[in-house]
């Protein structure tokens, strides 16, 4: 058990909130894949709050490679980036320190870490950890698409109110590239965005479901037992905040229907093998079967609320009350949106070089 | 990737549905977990299949322990577990060996393994392999009962029917451990039972949704990043065949709800820190929060169906039709169960082994 | 820790000297490479005892293939071989049970697993464990051979005696291939035996220095932190019984001279760049330079021996004395070059299914 | 394959020569380690090249704790150390960017990295590396410390000169933590510094053998398949640049021996057993038996030599001499101790998180 995720690319997080740095360490990539710092910013900055149903905090990222890039490309040694925290108010924190909060981790911290833990901000556990996902995430992405290979997510539903399905998915997955908030009917976007102020000014929260794709993925990758595609792609993404839930293609509304709706018969697409449905999202036994990738995220909504809520004050082991104050996301699903292109970018960069080498992505000779 | 899971207890799978054998590998049992044939053999039997809702196949898997445990206890050293295939039919499998089945891994295994695979009977993909699962599961619900803690699963939902909610965990999970069709509420697994053998003279098949409940864990185990208790169990339930989605808790219920309905509010109870409500699943952070833990799957409908499909030759790449025959399951979401079971128990040994080290199972001096 | 290596090739080692079986599961073993029953057993007869310098223990090693082949082939998932236990003579071993054999694992074993552990005949340290490496270790050599690569192993030294040094690799390599006692000077090698039989009546046991040398390996395979070729190659081969040191190329004998004679300048051998001499082993910074790998194994003296020894009753806690009766080697030596020959293909066609991707070793379609 | 190693403790290597910087990522450290920042200079600055047969680069180290550490304590999350490159001179590198130096890893990293290496000063094998391992090292050994495990190496021989064997094992580690050239006996010493003054003279290096102890090990610590004692802690011995042998207790010295020499027998020792002696080096069947552990390195003479060589160059691919000016170590060993010393102390951490679980080195509540 740790902190680090894959076989042919490591994945390794560091950090807290308010200490001195996020990052992230990727180790496995590829020599010669180009590294774009303005892509890298780009994204960074889909993963940033925004208006007035994010947080206040508005912190640039101005991250930093430590390690493993020489003039534009990676070396194939690990490239470390770190992301320094500048914008720190831990005085917000410090107050109430030993509440807490309901459906944070601050009572498991506790549990685990023996009150060791940096609390401030959330700590290790905070959502800002995730820029460091968005930054190596870029890299992964970079190197994904030069494989014809094309990742893209948008907020099926939030706050009860449900996006256009996914129509042709090349156009839909470029579209998404550039939106600050992704839902693909603009429409339904925008009365998502008002729902939200509503909920915000109310100090409540909000969740959704996030819905990402993946183009392009050649058919036989991943393995029967254990490291089956859901299986790895569900371990990584239940690792962003608020994840509860991740299911593949028709996922849970499959199971109460019966087989014959759902089997994706083959048929030919000239040369190619497909099937005429794609139920199963891609994947049949744990593999991928070369038709799209379909994966989504149940998020909850975040935690963070205004209203007064029961805790217990775990230095003095009392019951208490907590009304929280400070900055806080209502809703952070348009934010996590990226963190699910990046996780699932980095864990199909995994599965790739583990069957085709860790050369795969080379872009040959500097 | 590999056919491997687990860091403290390492859990390898091995054979095909066809071979000589299907067995498990457990590395990392502590030395003197008492190992009860007698139970190995109870819960195999709630795995295997029964009555018109399941295939013909009644093999009485005869398992055998071919090292790590000596005079009735573990040694500490590698278990392995072997259940020699006796029933094996192969020529129903022969005619149709090219004709990729939709909705199974016939295809994928095309592609990955290039023909080499054993394809008789599904091979290493077969249900069938889920019978060692089963078996080394039962080792590892043993060490967990030792610690107090327990593991039951229910079919909340089958063919669009549901069972009740669970209540009182500890007597719901004491009596799931006897039942054959584990369905808390009698009626309503009746009529499950009814709509089932209602499908299969169609020819159809079904799914459902298993809901799994463990009680007992300890608070402050897991990791917050990637290894997750919700990514390192969602890891390894996605090998159970069929299931194609993973939630904790309320899941994919929370995601368009208001944070202030499912924060789990702290309190005490007596001397200990509980949540009022347990939305979260017993998790918050990727670490447990000593809250029972709540796992649902979405269990697909079988893909073997009896009603002709579509589907590619794979020899000859022609389009072709395909009509199965031979022994099939027209669900096996109520065989599922105590393979969902077993996968859990493994994965919380592997996570608790970890957390408070290798002989955390240990019984003492023998 | 566990009884598992590699990354991409998982080696797993089952089984004690006197339980059901012994046993190997290989999983990642690439689909299409030709699994010859033949050379296995041959493999298997190298490493079995043979006159008297060798225990009288006299099993054939009737291996079993339990999964991953299929027509003479490897599917491509797990392969578990198990070798049963026939001759097992347990009594052998009661009455000395509680008294620790010095420069064995009882006293380390009875530490680790509490009196749990299968004493009989050393249990799960037994060197008859090896056997189940030789028989998976043949698979490898055959892969391995597929792409050119050869190994092969001499006795360099034993009881005092050496053998000549490597000369023309490839023809010694051939020529060890068939060797029952692997010392390439004949005269040098009769001389052994003879000392060794001598040693042998005296009740005491012998050691010696394995030699491995591996030709045909790529350039680049390796990583330069903690993965170097050297690290993992180690980390395996001190898993043969008795193995106390690893050196590559010179070694130790390097230690004490100066730089100026060990750096093996690169030179042009046609369109090749070699080294004019190869002191490092054919690795730099712990990656392959594409000449020759030479390894050297310390092999400490049996530490079975007939002569009466202090020790210490584990269950009594006081101190007693031990003579040891029964079957043992006087040397093990030249019974352990096949399994040096075994763990060295294993990990390095762990190391190159790594580098090149799962199929490496794919023979193309079935 | 990868950068990282360690189960329970991660340990994870990044940076380059003359990139931004170099460092470790720990993860797994339990919560409430003191970290004494000024104990890690320490430990670094017995690293740092000194006087006239050490390289001309003094740079003062000064390391960053990024994560991981609050109020002077781990807080159980990763720990991610950055020493920033801040004395870099890389054009002394640039005129023979193409040559291959004999004896470094040029040739090998080209080979791997196809060109896109930072080949600045060896990169990422640059033993300035090892500064990272040296500050992550100083944690472990605080850890090991509190737990009575104290861990020294003496330079055993230099340039062909011996030191005295270890005597007081407790005495003789005490002295060598302040020891600027690890030699025990003074005389001895002096010789070497001489010597080696007379070796960096005439352009050459010299390389010699380091023997490393620990006492305070527990008994039944390692695992008698793959990962032994001896397999950990050669794995990630054999990365410190320049190290080619590893053997433990009398490791080669036994070979040629016979077993009644070496098998040390066991007796009382008040409550405890020890062994008489301890040829074997603290470890039997992999397994700590509770002796000091006892380790030696084979330290090949440093690569970089001031005397002409032949070599290639890597783009014309002809032949070509190198002549190597610009910053050198004649001799590394001096400073590779302490590198030595920590490495282990992160391998021994792993184990015991391992076997004690995750919290083993915590001190208790904050």
């Amino acid at each position: 058990m740790k902190n680090t995720f894959g076989t042919s690319l490591s994945i390794s997080i560091f950090g807290e909130s308010h200490g001195e740095a996020v990052g992230l360490l990727l180790d496995g990539l590829a020599p010669g894949i180009p590294v774009d710092e303005d892509y890298i910013r780009a994204q960074l900055s889909l993963r940033r709050p925004a208006g007035r149903i994010s947080t206040a905090r508005q912190e640039p990222d101005p991250f930093r490679i430590l390690s493993g890039v020489y003039e534009g490309h990676t070396t194939g040694t690990p490239v470390c980036i770190m992301i320094p925290n500048t914008q720190t108010r831990s005085k917000d924190y410090a107050a109430t320190r030993f509440l807490a909060r309901p459906g944070h981790a601050d009572y498991t911290a506790w549990c685990k870490y023996h009150g060791f833990e940096d609390f401030r901000g959330g700590g290790h556990f905070s959502g800002r950890i995730t820029a460091a996902l968005v930054a190596g995430g870029a890299i992964a992405l970079t190197a994904l698409a030069q494989k014809g290979i094309r990742v893209g997510t948008h907020i099926r539903s939030c706050a009860g109110i449900r996006d256009r399905d996914f129509g042709d998915l090349a156009a839909d997955i470029e579209a998404l590239a550039h939106m600050p908030f992704a839902v693909l009917d603009a429409e339904a976007g925008a009365r998502m965005l008002t729902r939200l102020e509503q909920i915000a000014e109310e100090g409540d929260s909000a969740g959704g479901v996030l819905e990402t794709a993946v183009i392009g993925m050649p058919a036989g990758v991943g393995e029967p037992w254990f490291d089956t595609v859901e299986g790895l792609l569900s371990h990584a993404l239940f690792s962003i905040p608020a994840v509860k839930g991740v299911q593949f293609g028709e996922g849970f509304d499959m199971a109460d229907d019966l087989g014959s709706r759902f089997n994706d018969p083959f048929r030919l697409d000239g040369e190619r093998i497909v099937t005429a449905t794609n139920h199963n999202g891609g994947i049949n036994g744990g593999i991928t079967n070369g038709m799209p990738l379909l994966i989504r995220l149940a998020v909850k909504p975040t935690p963070s609320i205004y209203k007064t809520q029961d805790t217990v004050d775990l230095q003095t082991h009392e019951e208490a009350q907590l009304s929280i104050h400070g900055r806080h996301d209502p809703a952070i699903i348009h934010r996590a949106r990226v963190v699910a292109d990046s996780v699932t970018a980095l864990v199909l960069y995994d599965l790739l070089a583990g069957r085709y080498g860790t050369d795969h992505f080379c872009k040959g000779e500097a």
